[in-house]
């Protein structure tokens, strides 16, 4: 993460003064109106890398010359003095912070996002891959010799044309999908390609089923709108088919969200006589399955895990899949195939929230994709990926033996653990931070307590067995 | 537009048998789901560009062959042959189609995409440039003479930090504003910026007030979420701010949406004392201003038009503004500037929504930005779009002398008319497309009938003229 504002160390102003300028600014522009709140002394001075004192020393000069204002249990706040009241007010921000129809992300995903944000963490926690392991020469080889000769206007509402003919001819390619340009819309990511869907094909109070645990369970997204999200038993071997069928009996669902091979978080592949129950459970009831693949191309084995769209011979699955866990998370390029008419309304739907792609992330992506580059750097990309993985089981191996239960997953980047000895989730969590790690606590995923998964994808190789060794104190600490 | 499949007209195949194979192949992927709507003969013809009778040709054959029926009323469809549904049925996606939270598109919006798209009309109608006016070889510059060495992960969630220190600095220079960067969140265009601050700060049953007529009017958001718009009387001198007072009063408006200098439709500036008088009567009730500035620089006299957000000493404005009708659409670069803890919750939201902006686009909006490009860029297209404005002024008194009134706009890319003789609203907007020309009719607006959008910036300079004769030709008819 790219941090915000630090003080100059090599200035001649002393680092305090910098502060209360910084602050000073702020207050005078109205970016933090009178009674915003500012952050700790303690957040703060790890935030900037300097003393505690120091930031002491800047708060109370802008204490006193009444810019701010110190209140027990309300934290530091911004002054109120020099405005005038008389002839008007404040809008009430602090409302309107509460107000919206979007709900903010729940609270352990914000505490994650800021963990990592404003500490030195070994994450094993967010859902990416590690800088190093995307194709970063590659990219600037790209960007130096070949030749961007696109309009700088909007392009098609449904994303580049070229790109979505690469993407017709990957998706043959890799993953043995017959599918035509004009099937494909082009997103902002996988994570825009869900919003879509369920902002334009269900409507308050529809039932939908997620598996147990699922990724798609900490989106506020369903509960900003309305709807009912069901969840389905899975296993090892993914999510059970009879489970379907009662949520469909018993709730009418109206679609059921999958994450394809090496699920997030569990890293399970849905067994093969699964995966066609599955798709004819669905087909009885006409509910689409939306499938997300983010990871089917990482595969630790010989072959590539087939995916529901590949099977899907009645056309009930609209297939989301992304570059963001493969080339690059930073590009945004996601797409998704579905019926004509589906990607008709998606894309009218996506001109009205931001007017489509960046044309030089669509150029890019397809550059890459077309180039020699693709398949070295995929295969290299198990391999490191793999590793880690291998790293990560000698690690809980080694650091919690006979604690812990979990499957080794055969690709992707997450590996699913239960916690066998009785603990407290949110201190084990909370010591784990304060150890140096963290992870993503499964009841953020839907699951019973109890659950982590670790991602193995995002952290330095070299700090994985660290990370584990930390949370193996956290977790003795719990007795 | 990028255009869809095209027939290979250098192929051995007759040109209707690939017709017949592009249809064959959608229907067996599934793309085209039995009973979806195939187009016209008519419309298909025009958008392959082929003789209708080529159409008919391939249209007989797949009828033949039971892949397609036509049905007298409904036009051409997919047939249900081969479908074995006795073990299951297909998802009701015309039910879905119509189902979402998010509306679609107005009607009228869609339907001037739609011809803009197929049909080769002169374009007076969206509001965007025309494709050489951006800077085109100093994009292919930089990309060739600057270093990317960003990382291809996420980048924070405001956006890049060093953009949004050159768009503080950009902000300061030419807008006299100022910020610092953590007040600002990029977005993928004002367009993103407008949907997260209604998403995020109003819930259903709020009242908002905007101008009447605006290019906000036409946003589905509004009604999808239950955000009830009030229309603020409005004329060449902008918003006029009892109106604000008296939409307090009655209704107890939530929040002011207005279009900076340079208005989209009506190329108004605020007056300096109405923009005093907007600002102090805002402030009076606490209201927050939503002001969207795409065009303010773009100015055709000495000095660049004031923004609110330079006068607003109360910090209620929540100012948008974008590199899309400047520098170029399809980059996808805009930004918000609000306070810091309602910029966090827009973060948040966008990071659940897309997860941020392409790290491409951040790095060259902030290379453009810091560029030498970007003064002689602003200089040069103000004189080509003043040449345009001009161009289109000489064409409205040669061919509707007396017919038409309208305010001359001082800079932005519209120019807005009422047009005196009595006519019908949708047979003149119709009878226009015939002629060949294709403008914004104000109802899409907001505004009573009569009243029509002409944009200058979009349309090639020598086309404008036979534009508005075309345009005088079917206003001719009306009679």
């Amino acid at each position: 993460m790219t941090k915000e504002w630090k003080p100059d160390r090599l200035s001649e102003q002393p680092i305090y003064k910098q502060i209360v300028q910084y602050f000073e600014e702020q207050i005078r522009n109205g970016e933090l109106p009178p009674l915003s709140k500012l952050p700790s002394e303690r957040m703060l001075a790890e935030d900037l890398g300097v003393n505690r004192s120091t930031v002491a020393t800047a708060y109370a000069e802008l204490s006193a010359s009444g810019l701010i204002i110190s209140k027990r249990g309300s934290g530091t706040l911004v002054g109120e003095v020099n405005q005038d009241y008389s002839s008007g007010r404040l809008p009430n921000w602090n409302r309107m912070l509460i107000a919206g129809t979007l709900l903010p992300n729940v609270p352990i995903i914000q505490r994650i996002a800021e963990e990592t944000h404003h500490k030195n963490l070994i994450d094993l926690a967010t859902g990416q891959l590690s800088p190093e392991l995307f194709p970063n020469e590659q990219f600037q080889h790209l960007l130096k010799n070949q030749h961007f000769d696109h309009p700088l206007s909007y392009d098609h509402p449904h994303g580049n044309m070229k790109l979505r003919e690469t993407i017709a001819g990957h998706l043959k390619t890799y993953k043995k999908i017959d599918c035509t340009p004009s099937s494909i819309l082009i997103t902002s990511g996988a994570q825009q390609a869900l919003h879509l869907i369920i902002q334009c094909l269900l409507k308050p109070g529809d039932a939908i089923a997620i598996e147990n645990p699922s990724y798609t369970y900490s989106l506020p997204i369903f509960k900003s709108l309305g709807i009912k999200t069901i969840l389905l038993d899975a296993d090892e071997n993914g999510v059970n088919p009879q489970a379907i069928h009662d949520a469909y009996m018993k709730h009418r669902i109206r679609m059921i969200f999958l994450g394809s091979a090496y699920q997030n978080p569990t890293g399970a592949v849905l067994h093969s006589e699964r995966r066609k129950k599955t798709l004819s459970t669905a087909y009885e009831f006409g509910i689409p399955i939306v499938e997300d693949d983010p990871y089917s191309l990482l595969s630790f084995e010989n072959e590539s895990a087939a995916t529901l769209k590949s099977e899907d011979s009645h056309g009930i699955v609209i297939y989301i899949s992304s570059l963001s866990k493969m080339v690059s998370s930073g590009m945004r390029i996601g797409w998704i195939l579905a019926p004509k008419q589906i990607i008709e309304r998606l894309a009218d739907a996506r001109q009205q929230i931001d007017f489509g792609s960046s044309i030089f992330s669509d150029w890019l992506a397809r550059e890459f994709l077309k180039s020699d580059f693709f398949d070295p750097h995929l295969h290299q990309l198990k391999i490191e990926l793999k590793e880690r993985r291998d790293i990560l089981v000698s690690a809980i191996e080694k650091h919690l033996p006979g604690l812990v239960d979990y499957t080794v997953p055969k690709g992707g980047i997450h590996l699913w653990c239960r916690i066998k000895p009785a603990h407290h989730d949110e201190k084990l969590f909370n010591q784990s931070v304060d150890k140096g790690m963290i992870y993503t606590p499964g009841s953020a995923l839907g699951s019973n307590k109890g659950f982590v998964r670790f991602t193995f994808g995002r952290a330095a190789k070299q700090s994985i067995d660290t990370a584990i060794a930390a949370f193996s104190e956290a977790l003795l600490l719990q007795k």
